[in-house]
């Protein structure tokens, strides 16, 4: 097994390869674009891991990472344009740089493009990657669907909330990894496993971002800290307060997250004192520790050497031991 | 075989089984209004019979066929948005209905349910599908770009206007067929021949749209006849026209299509006077006959007895002599 900046060096190096400057320009540059943009590259990394985690070369999953990286630059782009986003990384979006329509259409060809990448391998390999990965796809689509439901809701439970953010985010974290059981070939219960392993490391990941948003370290988190509180989103920490509160309480709570407020630092301020206060941000620690946890347990069920399990040991730890 | 109103009947006995309704309903929703408000079913009819052409059973070829009706709705939703569309075959478009995001989600998912239909085939016939499927969505999308690309441009070309329609229009027409040639595992060579007689079928069927859209009759006609020429859709018969005409009559052609007229009667008579009396009329009913007598000659090459060429050749004849 490699480290995990070298599984990154394999994929970047691999996606550079990739002739995606194709007529007509408008439709593929801004494809273009946004996968060179950057980030983590999380997912594709997964993929590459778990192929190896099962004995295979990881140079048989580039295509799968590649499509799972393509999918998540897609919904980035559209979600970009359902959010009115002007910034992704920190560069203008899609829709801003060019237009709507561009987003639209660009975005459209790349849930097409990631498809593709699946054709590079034979008829049963190939099936199992884009049946795993239309099912995925379509909980994204719910899960995002969700997530716009509930902003105009008042009444979201925290099972509802953790239905949001599984389809929104963890399914795909879980199918990237499942993805390199399937190009390794492994048995069904294999696969299964470490798409329950990848699962719950995802919604641990979710409910972090959650949680940094809004205790996250200004100097090395990503994001603006508190933006989430500005924008009146009901994140699993908001949840958990009105649970916690009495009922005087709650209702201050909910009042602050209908509000634009002039002074966001107050708000903020206000928000966080509550949180920590109802005991919210201890919950919220708890749930990333559980689901970090029930990722490892899953881990020890799988029949892979004690190597293998450690790695994927170690990335788990490091994503939550993150800052940023 | 049976004929083409029967194909639809079972073709829309089968949409009507479909459960689409699920939740969150409103990403569902609007895929079962979309999905709901008719048309000619043409494309999945295409398929249908493809199969039956090659000896198969047509409902082996339902999935498929929903596949491809549910991929040029999904289509529709998004070109909609994109042209801000109000109307759609009469009834308020889904983005209008709903909203931008719905429309924009929707059909996003739309587009991961037509590959989903493909999943209930074995894996070489899967990925058979699967592969032109997704060859044919991108190109759909390219010709989507180029005619957005070629309503700021005055130096189109004939060829580049036919490349145009071929990939807007007319791969998925060709496409629909040849997966029924896929599903009735016929050899490569007929699959082929049948590709190529619904490309040049579904050219001839978009240039006698762009000619009826001008010398239609209104009463038969369902669409606003003259609407190119109001929106200043550089058409075949625009293109000709140009072609044809002295410098002094296309600058005055190319100055009335740049206009938002206050008297669009008027518009469009002077348009297709100079359409008639340029040449142009003419020219792009010999285009109509000529890729409709290419069909009918690719038809020819084929392996299949003469009753299933002439039922062939019947709907070809039927979709080329439509007043609709």
């Amino acid at each position: 097994m490699h480290d995990i900046s070298q599984y990154q060096n394999f994929f970047i190096n691999y996606l550079q390869g990739q002739n995606i400057h194709k007529e007509p320009a408008n439709l593929y540059e801004p494809i273009e674009y946004i996968l060179g943009l950057g980030g983590k590259r999380i997912r594709p990394i997964l993929t590459l891991m778990a192929t190896e985690v099962f004995d295979t070369d990881y140079s048989k999953a580039l295509p799968a990472a590649m499509a799972v990286e393509v999918f998540h630059n897609f919904s980035l782009v559209h979600d970009d344009i359902m959010d009115d986003a002007p910034l992704r990384r920190g560069q203008v979006t899609v829709h801003e740089k060019w237009d709507l329509n561009t987003g639209i259409l660009s975005g459209d060809a790349m849930l097409i493009l990631a498809y593709q990448y699946f054709e590079k391998y034979e008829p049963v390999i190939f099936r199992n990657l884009a049946r795993l990965f239309s099912k995925t796809a379509l909980e994204v689509c719910e899960g995002q669907q969700w997530d716009v439901d509930f902003e105009t809701r008042n009444d979201v439970t925290i099972p509802q909330y953790l239905k949001m953010i599984e389809y929104k985010t963890a399914v795909l974290v879980a199918a990237a990894m499942k993805m390199g059981a399937i190009v390794a070939e492994t048995s069904e219960k294999e696969a299964d496993l470490i798409y329950d392993f990848g699962l719950n490391l995802g919604l641990a990941f979710q409910l972090q971002d959650d949680y940094l948003d809004a205790f996250g370290d200004p100097k090395t988190f990503g994001k603006q800290v508190g933006g989430d509180i500005i924008e009146n989103k009901k994140t699993y920490l908001y949840l958990k307060a009105l649970e916690f509160s009495s009922s005087e309480k709650a209702s201050q709570l909910q009042q602050l997250f209908t509000i634009s407020s002039e002074d966001n630092a107050e708000k903020i301020e206000t928000a966080k004192t509550i949180f920590n206060e109802s005991g919210a941000s201890k919950a919220t620690q708890d749930a990333i520790e559980m689901y970090t946890l029930k990722a490892f347990e899953t881990l020890e069920k799988m029949e892979i050497n004690a190597e293998k399990k450690a790695v994927l040991r170690t990335f788990g730890e490091n994503l939550m031991g993150r800052k940023v």
